[in-house]
């Protein structure tokens, strides 16, 4: 029996995951809508700690001020209540046909101007809620086709919307963060930001990047075939995993939006034991909300929504508890070792050792046993099995 | 008829691409060896203008030093005698079983000391033949394992490195630019470096970064499943487009390295017209060698082989005619006016006009038809379509 | 300029194709829906010969018999006045939430019963508008998660499920064949028949298989890494090849369905080269509709959706030239012996050849020189440049 | 602790998984040869049942008669002292550059016959080795570039060959059937079988298909993006898996054929279920042998190798147990109920039911409340979580 969540663990849910009423591309509705604050309040009572939201996920795209902010007053009340924390907000800038082109990038300029107002109105929200993370995925920002974009423009005007949303943030004096979300396609044929590296390329572009960083998507770094422990590990190294989503992919396809764990099994025991353990020697680590942004199978009632939502922080406990498990044993540790992974630490240039005195070294080269040290057995497989052991062992 | 090449072309092909023997995972060689200045002849025969090579595609890895000063002065003599020039040059990390856990990023130390010397001892060499650009491809810096490296450390080795050989360039005063080579996977099963987006995020962490750059190659980003042009123009817009690498691949599968445009063609059609035409409203351009690195098809012999290297040069040179003619037609600047592809180029924010300025413009939000907006036509199929017809036409 | 279509041409499209309203898992609808008979009008005067549809293209999934009737009469009037072919109907079994585990697959029998009622009727309802293929496309017949199905139910039901449609084709006396789509995903994780290779393998376990063959799909093959034209020959070679349906892929993602030849062009060129001249040395060959199953950009409007069903078609009229006189330049046919493509329709043991004499013959193995025979130079990629160069030149 | 395996639990491993020596497509070779021998003998050590082999894995392609005689004379002494079984024989046709466009269906019809003697030449060794399975992998059977083949010729040869190998066997009275083994790609572009669907496809046409089957490897229908299982599922509903190649895949790349389980851990999960539990409601099982088509991780050195070998075992052990114990969980039992599993397997019509019955039960159709059964709630989230946590737990 694995035990129950609580809010020490962190856990948050978009309202938009357990609120998917499942019409895909193929297929219409499933499910029925519940309003906005009975998924916070069922939510709550599963143990999650945090909730977050698009703006629309909330009130509708044409609702007025004064729907808005009953709408969300009822939305916090519910959250007062219940204890729970709304971490972070977004913008929808994709669902309405008014962004087909994208929001931020939009080839016509009216549009990205509307993009932005948005925008911006989000932020007031969630600096007014109290969210740390403002996350933007630009889903819409993307192509089918090579000729319709002038691809430098691109890159120009998504910097300028980026920073002009930074700044913003900046000029109010919110405590807010930028969370960019990449994803590789879907919905459109390739999306301008596709991984982890070009956002955090982009980034280092800006003029206020030190406000933004990433919100990595487990099934969005695997719909490209990348490995999402190795792009969180790049945005830790740089100083930039800001927030995370956790779910579950099957390989290359659409994007499928499982529960965490559900996908690619092993991929998400070694994502958790970096959340948990960190590097093995130390360095940079994440310590922000466990972000699930998933979607309950169409093929589920409203009974299996609450059942999946239950399952993502199921399955996260218990790959911490086996993950932290896993570094503890004195044999791992030991595998560890014979693997070389602590070696990796230590700077390949000694302290205070100049690039000539490497090439002066003879022992590093000229009289070096090449052959020798090609013969390393790394024992990897070995290593790897014994984690895999901890997992279902 | 498409016109023979000429020197004005600047097409250089690395030496192990018509010098590969056609070995594969699952089979032994089909062809037999030429000597370095052979293929170096009959490129310069067939209308290149430049080659380049790794280390060992010239002298094996165990060469003393008279035997490769021997072999280098006969392929430079070669070289000089046929008008080419060695344009790049790299080093080669990832054949000899001591790299098999990579060069930079290797979990042993001694190894890592090894490849920077072995990298280090090549910078001379590229320097000493005039070499413009040095290539780094770390295709063994990767893993197969989760658990096989310390992810954090992998950066800051891969770091060290990087930063170590650009400053031994500073140093010695070389007119040499560093250009990395991302790839997602093959031969480790993930590699560090998988994208161009993630390679461009590195070289922003890097302290001597401004040498330092992006070689990128058509099918590496396409075994991502990405979008090669996109991935040339974020180079661009970053100032970080040193050199290319021109090959087809067939989707995503092992690393085919066919003749550039026998993979997607359509593709390689916009990549030719962005380097050729620049971005539409104009920005930075590329202005390098257009180097191939492809692989002669197994089934070929050495006529093949001759016939292949001249079929990239002649796909570039029509895709090259047709992607001007496409721009010079006033239909398809009609078209482009259209699809709004002008307007993106024009910043969101007026000229001097502040965020508050924005929030306070009502026609920009409140008192905007989203409605209106929603419903323009891009024509972006129509345009796309027009490309084909100047493609195919 | 491209000639314009004619009824010769035999071009068809699914009244879904134009009539797609562009909603997406991300986005709303951003066009609006004209009348079934409104969309055919206009197809016919852009030059189709056909066009096709499933029941709830055309009425309401709950339409009441007398509302049935009128609206396809309605349409039939058109189809009759603008002398248009109704070449095929299909039936939805993937919209309504009802088949979100399947029709003739479904956990639930009365749900698979009710599926089987849906599919009949239609069957009636193809044969009276003279269509003569029925397509049935197993879109919901699939998983997600592996514990879900009983595979070998599975694969029981779908039998019983198609031969029972196939034996009251036979017993009605309609001339119909029925047509299987195969497709890997979307929307479900895993379809049961993902690929041509799994629907002709089904077929051969039929009892009713004689008028069972398939609808080959562009991108559904390639959404698996596949090459659409190998499974159109497989097909072919089997006697199966009833139906087609044309579009655009790029590559391993959500199903795009782009216009033809606007995703992997190549491929396209020589999907149209055994469409229009059959295999190099003879054998069966495909003279049904060519049907178009293309989604218009979501980007653009009612113009742009005819201005993408007009593409499709120029797209096709020139390859179809193009690959004609591709196989009639004397130059190729040299080509296609030097690479031994004739050498392939002689059987490997001669008429009459016994395996006891193909044992006996000392020049097959023990004398045969494998060292020469290996050497061969096959020329493929010069051959593949001649293709291309009349494609492109 | 895993319990150690014995001869009862049927493991076999070819002799080129242990035997490989890591070279890869971009390095040499990590590792030196053993003896044919010494990998069986240290197999039995390890408590493999079986070796399986290629001619050329023991012997070189240019043997002699006497040579060969020796050699599988020394394989079969051990083989016979450790008391394994060498229960597969197969044919190398793909190292030498002979078979560079393939055997079977080369352009080359004297490479075919030579490709067809070397087969039958094993068929013998296979029957006077005891084997009773002969795979055949058409790994060259395939092609880059879709000018290079005759592809309706192409079918008809890969038919004449089948045939004709099976022929021989039956010819011959030997007790082997052969089991062919689809992959997408690698080393061909495209190869001509590429999925288990296809095969089978094929099979379905052969005169002599009661003898021929399926060989389906794990990896090699991954790297289609396909489901495993759902193969299987198919090959054993056709009655047609003959022989299993289990090992590990992460996803569409270059073929990478790791350790069983350290893929896709949760697919290997649901493919051992199948193997000892088989369908749900029973049907069609598969006894044949547990063969293991891995290879050790060119990191590793001897040692690893063993490790890695005896992880697919320990592997294989646990999931077995794991599997087992999930079908006997009484809570399992119910969900299976709740979500429809055994509905499946009871047919759509009832025994005895006509088509004119179906079609006059109002029940089904008009009379049914599609609505109420849209709403069933399958709870398969649930279901594959207590999956999961059986694995895991």
């Amino acid at each position: 029996m694995v035990r129950k969540p609580t809010k020490e663990d962190k856990f948050s849910f978009g309202l938009w995951t357990v609120g998917w009423l499942a019409a895909d591309p193929f297929g219409d509705t499933t499910r029925t809508a519940l309003k906005p604050w009975e998924y916070a309040e069922k939510l709550a009572e599963l143990g999650a700690w945090g909730i977050t939201f698009h703006d629309n996920d909330v009130f509708p795209f044409d609702a007025t001020d004064a729907e808005r902010a009953k709408i969300v007053g009822k939305l916090k009340d519910t959250v007062d209540a219940t204890g729970l924390t709304i971490e972070m907000v977004t913008t929808n800038t994709f669902t309405h046909p008014i962004f087909k082109d994208g929001g931020l990038t939009n080839n016509d300029r009216s549009i990205r101007r509307f993009g932005l107002r948005k925008i911006l109105r989000n932020v007031d929200l969630a600096a007014e809620l109290g969210a740390t993370t403002f996350v933007m995925w630009g889903g819409r920002e993307g192509a089918e086709y090579d000729s319709s974009k002038d691809l430098g423009a691109v890159f120009d005007r998504y910097k300028e919307g980026l920073d002009t949303v930074a700044q913003y943030i900046k000029d109010q004096g919110y405590n807010l963060r930028i969370g960019l979300e990449p994803k590789p396609n879907e919905p459109r044929g390739d999306i301008f930001l596709p991984t982890v590296g070009h956002a955090l390329a982009l980034i280092a572009e800006l003029d206020n990047g030190d406000i933004v960083g990433l919100n990595p998507e487990v099934g969005h770094e695997q719909m490209a075939g990348l490995n999402y422990t190795h792009a969180l590990a790049q945005a830790l190294n740089a100083g930039k995993l800001f927030h995370i989503d956790l779910n579950g992919q099957k390989g290359l396809k659409y994007d499928q939006d499982l529960v965490f764990g559900h996908g690619d099994l092993l991929s998400a025991f070694f994502t958790v034991d970096l959340l948990v353990n960190g590097f093995p020697s130390g360095g940079p680590r994440y310590d922000g909300p466990i972000h699930f942004d998933y979607k309950p199978s169409r093929t589920d009632g409203i009974e299996g929504v609450w059942e999946s939502a239950a399952a993502n922080m199921e399955m996260y406990i218990q790959l911490a508890e086996k993950a932290r498990a896993f570094r503890a044993d004195p044999e791992v540790q030991e595998a560890l070792k014979l693997s070389g992974i602590y070696e990796l630490a230590e700077p390949t240039l000694a302290e205070g050792e100049t690039i000539a005195d490497l090439l002066a070294d003879r022992s590093a080269y000229e009289d070096f046993d090449a052959e020798a040290a090609a013969a390393r057995d790394y024992h990897f497989v070995d290593l790897y099995e014994k984690a895999v052991q901890h997992l279902i062992g």
